[in-house]
């Protein structure tokens, strides 16, 4: 993982060469069989596609099989989830899956209308809104419903911003409290400036292999036990309900599933926090909480690195930063440490089962993978 | 597959049900479990991404996990190449490969800065040089190499031509001689107007199963037998002979190789003919005529549909029309309507194995599969 910034001076290929370097000489693999590229806004903001064979040059490993995978925000989930398959199938063996984002560099304008493909151009974005105006209905109409205030979403952002500090690549390493929450300027009514992730660069990879060939590679593989996708809707108007995202549940229903766990049975959680009301909701959608109380579990520190379910242990969305295609990648890496005993100061103690959750669009895609240490 | 046209008056949304909904209908399959969607530029041109929800949620399957895959103009291959292992990896059995493209209703300068997306934007496109321009340094080279002439080049485009006034699906219905070749204006020296494939709209769908499966919905199945992709540097000053693509014999070899086929097997191919120049080519680097020497299978009639090879036989992407990143889904069902001998006036008799070779940017993503019918 490449540290989150605003304003990096490396170019996409450089922030992908960074992280996919990091994670080949981490993996102690020679030969890759293929590559997965996770990306969102390259089309639209650098005026580059084709990143799969870009980026395989770009890492010396031209001639592998490769190409761009896509799923708005979630492209680094759905990247893997490529990954996944890939080894699965059999064709092959030594995958690297990574994915990238560079959004500094442009006007607001630029990235703001870059957000909004993730949403349906011709009906939505035509009206002018914004993706943190989507966003913004949906907290209030959370709020509204559930008798939520400001002041209880807040919680979501100071917990990922006491969780950074510990994180060397964390993009903000500032403690923040609920009354710098509230006081933070406004971006789009009821959400203000430290409910909303920033705009960062960045890059993240991992390496897969077969389960049966992965302790010829290390002696602490980590296994992902389930990789699912589900969709919904594309546009928030066409759901009964804006304050669960149906794919959330159906994601982490199957992969859940699949893994044969409970909710009880995750050590370590990594949620799409790309705003506070998300976050407080994938508590809910993936089952932790009922609905409209997620916020209990914040109050109650049982998110913390040192409560039962401890989430975004290195900062998420908000304070590790979001890259917005790359951010499901780099929740795989960290899960990836958390569960090999690598996390540094980031490390929940005796993390066996990690979950990660990464959204595409407004909840529109969702990919929720469950990994487990290998024992 | 939707009628390729410039100008549809159709929307990328409405192209791709057209032939998603034909794909579902033909095959006669109620649920999908998954929906990879190739494509190219809409990022760019549509300023529209997250396709996979998009369109899941255009024909009424949103909930389905799917997600977009891009290979520049190879994104309809590698989209196959991404169903295929989906489906091999035993995670989901009915999969809808979906790949459009509309590239009408926009500037030129829009649709050739769009296309050089494909190609390194820092490096080369910063020269000023357009994709056309690449391809005709590709031609020069080629003919100068092998005293290869410009009426050489022509029979590709001629036999295109000749083969799509039989597929009302077909962009241009035109007999042209080597003389109009010829006589039609140059756009970047040595190719001209007829030299080229042309911008167009269209999208093409098909739908996998395991083969064991596939009798439950077909009389008449077709195997896809193997699904290579390979790469080459991005950028052709990186290449020691720019006269042979790398990526087209390496993905060739492979696929050729798990198919157990030699050139001669096969019964009906389809190559990407983005330029003449790139068809003669491809007849070589896919192992069926030595270097140079590509364009004697033409003038010996051996690429026509009564020939021992025939070659672009619904027009390829000359007559029949380039939608950049539909056109690898477009060779996909035309090899399975000629394989199940569906192909109308199309059809090349006893045709039981058919390659699809897709190139992406200047031959730096190929993806060639092998079909084969299934007694």
């Amino acid at each position: 993982m490449t540290p989150v910034t605003a304003g990096s001076d490396k170019s996409l290929r450089e922030l992908f060469i960074e992280a996919a370097t990091e994670a080949i000489e981490d993996a102690g693999v020679d030969k890759l069989d293929s590559m997965y590229v996770g990306n969102m806004m390259s089309g639209y903001l650098q005026k580059q596609e084709h990143l799969g064979a870009l980026m395989a040059t770009a890492i010396g490993r031209q001639g592998i099989p490769t190409y761009k995978v896509e799923g708005a925000c979630a492209s680094g989930g759905v990247a893997t989830n490529a990954g996944v398959k890939a080894v699965l199938s059999g064709l092959e063996s030594i995958v690297l899956v990574g994915a990238v984002e560079k959004m500094s560099g442009y006007t607001t304008p630029q990235v703001t209308e870059g957000l909004m493909m993730a949403e349906d151009r011709s009906k939505v974005a035509a009206t002018g809104i914004s993706f943190v105006g989507l966003n913004a209905m949906i907290a209030r109409e959370y709020m509204h419903r559930y008798k939520v205030k400001s002041d209880d979403l807040a919680e979501f952002p100071v917990l990922c911003h006491e969780n950074a500090l510990a994180n060397p690549r964390a993009q903000f390493h500032k403690r923040i409290s609920v009354d710098d929450v509230l006081r933070s300027p406004l971006v789009a009514d009821p959400l203000r400036l430290f409910d909303c992730s920033a705009i960062g660069d960045g890059a993240a990879a991992i390496v897969l292999v077969p389960l049966d060939k992965a302790r010829k590679f290390t002696d602490s593989p980590v296994e992902i036990t389930s990789s699912a996708v589900a969709t919904d809707t594309l546009s928030l108007y066409q759901r009964p309900d804006i304050t669960t995202f149906e794919a959330s549940r159906k994601a982490a229903t199957h992969a859940f599933g699949v893994a044969h766990i409970k909710p009880d049975d995750v050590d370590v959680l990594e949620v799409h926090d790309a705003f506070s009301v998300l976050g407080i909701m994938a508590l809910e959608d993936l089952g932790f909480e009922r609905k409209g109380s997620g916020v209990q579990l914040l109050k109650e520190g049982v998110c913390t690195r040192e409560g039962h379910l401890p989430t975004n242990t290195f900062g998420g969305l908000k304070a590790r930063g979001h890259p917005v295609g790359a951010s499901g990648a780099y929740q795989i890496a960290e899960l990836a440490l958390q569960l090999s005993n690598r996390a540094d100061k980031c490390q929940v103690p005796n993390a066996e089962t990690g979950v990660a959750q990464s959204i595409g669009g407004i909840g529109a895609t969702v990919a929720v993978h469950v990994l487990k240490r290998v024992a």
